[in-house]
């Protein structure tokens, strides 16, 4: 991989649309699915989303708590559905929201964003309450491998609005202080950066200079939690082309197993996507 | 378990000392143990670990990052050694720092404190950047199933001061806020709660009343982070007896792999611990 993964990442948003697909494997969705709750019907899930969203869709965003919760046996499908988006050339980003300091986040970035883990990503989402610099392990080795992460800012559900709008002792909001210090790193090189954010689509457009970013947005929160396609397009509406990755899965992935529908449920939504950030 | 999380482990510490051994099979560690950085390294450095501590530790914490490292091959080892502190009537809390919102949430809540789950343990750190109340789901099953959550309220980390002291708009502290929620949580019960909060030793006293928790404490910092028995005395000087876990893991585990010698070293911390929370 000679390109960064924001390098990579803009040029298949720019080929393929903007889609996400997540891939939320819930016991919830395996039974509407008419599949058991198990490591079988986790894996028939899993790769049935991948092969109807290749060539739709710019990513897959696997909800590794999905997976997490069959234990290992769980991390051995997460870890074959991996290895086919590599075969199918899918971006993957792992919804994973890892974060710590020091040494242990040398562990997470070791797992997620080096050539040798099974479980290798473009891409890993991170939680900033202990820092955003603690994440530097992270930050460092996913420079080092040409991959990615996106740290959460303003996530899509309401209860942590309070905690991400509060004011640190400098007068600015937590939001805007994890944004700085992530564009901060983009900084560095020409082109997109390594380095994105998680920005909900459920939100006002916020304080800061979202074009300041340098990198990408990961943008949750469309479809069954309520924003639209016209929500992402006023939200972003300044950002540079190809920047904005959109993730869908619930209003997708409620068509059920049928690979028709599924794909024809994710063009739809990559169309009316493409087509609001225009 | 007729017993909740917060009475196992009271009565845990009141019998044995407030010791909680923590195991990071980092590369570093494997390393100096003389152990390849390998599935079978990090399987050695978990039991011999475990085996040294019974009966000195109130409880193991296990930093998953480390195993998460390697994999579904790691969560195996993961598994294993779950299986063997049970084995053993070890307590344990795994250092998993999850957090997201939702059915999300409902994931990691099926991982680590359900009953079927390979993963099941005593109790789970949980991370709350997307807002304590989007932790519900983690905090009913807990309760379902007699086990527990620590949220992180303050971390032993400098960087993360910033964000944890930063005031929202009712002019709470994060770190208070979570605090209170958290100590809210508790107010159902009698006896010591299911659900405690992790706040460094490195750190001075809070503004709000640490008396008021009604749960367990889970205390990182001592060591090598730089923080004494002395420190955490001073700190907890007013909390209930039992109701303090002192994570140490780096001291202890530096001495290698010699079964006494790690014995050794982690009842000098525990006998230290417990004369300066005496």
């Amino acid at each position: 991989m000679a390109d960064g993964f924001g390098v990579r990442l803009q040029e298949r948003i720019r080929a393929l649309g903007p889609l996400c697909v997540g891939v939320d494997p819930s016991a919830a969705l395996l039974t509407s699915w008419g599949r058991s709750d198990s490591v079988e019907g986790l894996e028939f899930f899993a790769l049935a989303v991948l092969d109807a969203v290749v060539g739709t869709a710019a990513a897959i965003k696997p909800q590794v708590a999905f997976f997490e919760r069959f234990g290992s046996e769980g991390y051995r499908v997460l870890e074959r559905l991996l290895h086919e988006a590599r075969d199918a050339d899918v971006l993957v980003v792992a919804d994973a929201k890892r974060g710590d300091f020091n040494v242990t986040n040398e562990g997470y970035a070791e797992a997620w964003l080096s050539e040798r883990s099974p479980l290798r990503v473009d891409a890993v989402t991170a939680s900033p309450y202990l820092g955003v610099s603690a994440l530097e392990p992270l930050f460092r080795v996913a420079e080092e491998n040409d991959r990615g992460v996106f740290v959460l800012v303003a996530t899509s559900n309401d209860e942590g609005r309070a905690l991400q709008m509060a004011r640190t002792d400098e007068g600015e909001r937590v939001e805007e202080m994890v944004f700085r210090h992530v564009a901060h790193l983009n900084q560095r090189v020409d082109g997109l950066g390594n380095f994105g954010v998680v920005l909900g689509a459920t939100r006002d457009r916020p304080a800061f200079d979202m074009t300041k970013l340098g990198g990408p947005y990961l943008v949750p929160g469309v479809g069954a939690q309520g924003a639209t396609p016209e929500n992402v397009g006023r939200l972003f509406d300044r950002c540079p082309a190809g920047t904005v990755l959109v993730n869908v899965a619930r209003s997708i992935l409620n068509v059920g197993p049928e690979r028709s529908a599924l794909k024809d449920s994710a063009q739809r939504w990559r169309d009316d996507l493409s087509a609001a950030l225009a």
